[in-house]
């Protein structure tokens, strides 16, 4: 889901009701970042407070690669990795996850070996139909046990786009939290969903509902579920202490749009990309009572400060032992403080753009190949920045190009190598980057090999 | 202004809280239009309800030319043309202009000659300044007498940015509100103010204070001076008898972005052109107590249908001597219907496109010359949607460029011509256009000479 994807973020057909709602109830990120411009970093990210090149999801076959955890990836989430609920146990929590999980299908890397109680959902996406010989059809789980495949006995229709997976996530999210109210004991969901990637679904009563086609149908059974979620914890009398954040994991695929992808609103390309389009997240934070009505937040955010966030409301400490890049966003929501703090932008193992305050600059620029592009693989379609949606990586590692996020969100016009404004700015900036680089150690590379004997 | 220019539109830095709460007090309209890409021609048509080419604000001097109302024009608005300040009187109403009147400059075309009582303001834009010998500054009236001129005596520093005009348009119009209210007499305010039209200002509390830059300091001055407004009628105890209408001319002009222009959204290109960023607009009903508040409409609406929505609430009718193209939005405001009418995008005498529904097809397409473009001028900047944004008058009346708006309002993906949806379509539109064309009676059009003896 990308940034122009609702209502309360300008989507010209406004038909996400619930998620502008939870906006106005609670509070408006419009900073908010994810911490990859792909699935399984970013979500390995929001389950470590660490990002990426530090937790392992990378690679580095190539420079500036993409990777993410295909059903024959050989790595996933290393043990050595403090995720979220396990941490969230020495508070009580139970935690659940539901729908995907993405850091790696092999037994080690199972959720229930990482913290969580509970899993419904899949290792993967929901890629298929396959034929199940050489390629296995992408399995659904109950806690340790399989319990059936997407296709075969969770039916996607691809030629009508039907299928009724939200539906089965979001009873299991409400019977998950009704059990946990009644036995009195707090939890952790991380409602997974992932109904906006290609291929793109809807269950029958929201098919043909959206103005905005099948991609449409799909965001408002998104928006309608989120709504019945927040009105069971209001039933059930825990909304005041209940905290809900709402946010995606990457930017929209302009690649599968307009039918399979959504929208980035005004910012540049999508998916894949370290441009704004790429990695800026619709983020809602939601606590009645707590959160006052109504808030919009500039704060940078990202997808780790949810891990950092999520213990202090437990009253936990992060680990003391690592590198964690997730910040308390508490602040920021409970008292409207804004928090100075750089957000990285990523591709595999290079660190490609930075952004200080209303300041990005790009060390690195791409968007794909000649060779894709070529093939008709476009991640900005209908947008060409010349000097900046690249088809080979340039680097600017020297000079880097440098937008002003608020005059300029589309990043279209760098500011002049000569100006003043450059030079002050770049100072303050390649500190920050400096202090980044060489504090880094990057983890054991887990996106490396592919291997089909691990399917 | 453009439709991405305001919080409630999706603008991310959200510098506008008085429009946004505008808005949720009252509705907000997501598919309202000018009825030109250009701002004499669009004024014309808001106060004749009558599109440009049948009330003369057209030129045929080149096929599909932009004009408007230079300094040295000879044309303006005709006698024959009613005003809606001319209709209200029969209903008792007073009307000011303040601002940019646009509709010609010679004494037949002066507002008090064309219904209005009272004016304060310029006939043209705050261009400048000028030698005052061959070209003179632009000079500003109250009534029928010039007062002075821009840069002489109503100052504007461009190297600073600094001009108080909307200070002063703002105390104009709450003194005139004040006026009316004490008078117990009806009253139509036109507040046509020009503040983020190129060379932007913003006086001097405003400046630098947005973190759009200068054209965001002067949004966030129109913010401002709005919320103002509805207040001081909310003091007088006569919002709920005031009805008041927020939109813009023309789509911002990404020619001057970032620096001088301001947002289209996600939607394409800006100001002069037909595709949606030119004439797609930002708009806001504000009348408590009769709309109800936070509406949200998709009605296909249009600044002609001030004209006939405001002689409506007069209880007058339109004149019925001659083709009104603005509708009665009043069914749209206040009881939430959807009204079926197409939506005609025109570039001087030219229909270059038609929207019925949800389907936008375009019958020419042009963005600007060759000749142009290489010399830097780009209406659609880091904008290319290969045959669509095209350099030359591209004819497409025999297979016209179809795209759907829910689904792709960025218009980027034309549907296939071979496709069941094309053909469908197409038929129902060709009758629209079929119809629109056999009743068009061009009116003279009045932008066909300038002459320097005018000034």
């Amino acid at each position: 889901m990308g940034w122009g994807d609702l209502g309360a973020f300008g989507e010209p057909s406004k038909e996400t009701p619930n998620l502008d709602q939870m906006a106005s109830e609670g509070m408006l990120f419009l900073d908010f970042y994810t911490a990859s411009p792909l699935c399984s970093p970013s979500r390995a990210a929001l389950l470590t407070g660490r990002l990426p090149v530090r937790n392992g999801f990378y690679t580095t076959n190539a420079h500036a690669r993409n990777a993410y955890t295909p059903q024959d990836i050989v790595g996933g989430i290393p043990d050595s990795e403090l995720l979220l609920p396990e941490l969230l146990k020495k508070a009580g929590y139970i935690s659940k996850i539901i729908g995907k999980w993405h850091l790696g299908h092999r037994p080690q890397f199972h959720p229930l070996k990482h913290g969580f109680d509970e899993w419904f959902g899949s290792p993967n996406c929901h890629f298929g139909p396959f034929d199940n010989r050489a390629l296995p059809n992408i399995p659904v789980y109950r806690d340790w046990e399989m319990i059936g495949r997407y296709y075969e006995d969770f039916k996607i229709d691809l030629k009508t786009g039907e299928a009724n997976l939200t539906q089965i996530y979001l009873q299991e999210a409400l019977d998950f939290i009704s059990k946990q109210q009644a036995s009195q004991q707090p939890f952790f969901l991380y409602w997974a969903i992932d109904a906006t990637h290609a291929p793109v679904y809807a269950s029958k009563h929201f098919l043909g509902t959206s103005q905005r086609g099948l991609y449409g149908d799909a965001v408002r059974e998104i928006d309608d579920s989120v709504g019945k979620i927040l009105q069971h914890l209001q039933n059930l009398g825990i909304s005041e202490n209940t905290f809900v954040f709402f946010t995606s994991d990457n930017g929209a695929a302009l690649i599968s749009a307009p039918k399979q992808g959504g929208s980035n609103g005004r910012f540049l390309c999508g998916k894949q990309t370290t441009f704004e389009g790429g990695m800026r997240e619709p983020a809602i934070a939601w606590w009645p009572g707590h959160i006052p009505a109504g808030g919009v937040s500039h704060q940078l955010g990202n997808v780790m400060d949810l891990f950092t966030t999520s213990l202090s409301l437990a009253g936990l400490q992060p680990p003391g032992d690592r590198q964690i890049d997730g910040i308390d966003l508490l602040p920021a929501i409970l008292q409207g403080k804004l928090i100075d703090r750089p957000i990285f932008y990523y591709r595999g193992n290079e660190m490609m753009a930075v952004r200080v305050r209303l300041y990005k600059a790009h060390y690195w620029t791409w968007s794909n190949s000649w060779e894709e592009y070529s093939k008709g693989i476009d991640f900005c379609p209908g947008q060409n920045v010349s000097g900046v949606t690249t088809h080979i990586q340039e680097e600017h590692t020297k000079l880097p190009l440098l937008f002003h996020l608020g005059r300029d969100p589309g990043e279209k016009y760098p500011l002049s190598f000569a100006s003043d404004e450059y030079e002050r700015v770049m100072e303050q900036i390649s500190v920050v980057v400096q202090q980044h680089k060489v504090t880094m150690v990057p983890g054991e590379p887990q996106l490396n090999v592919c291997d089909k004997a691990v399917m």
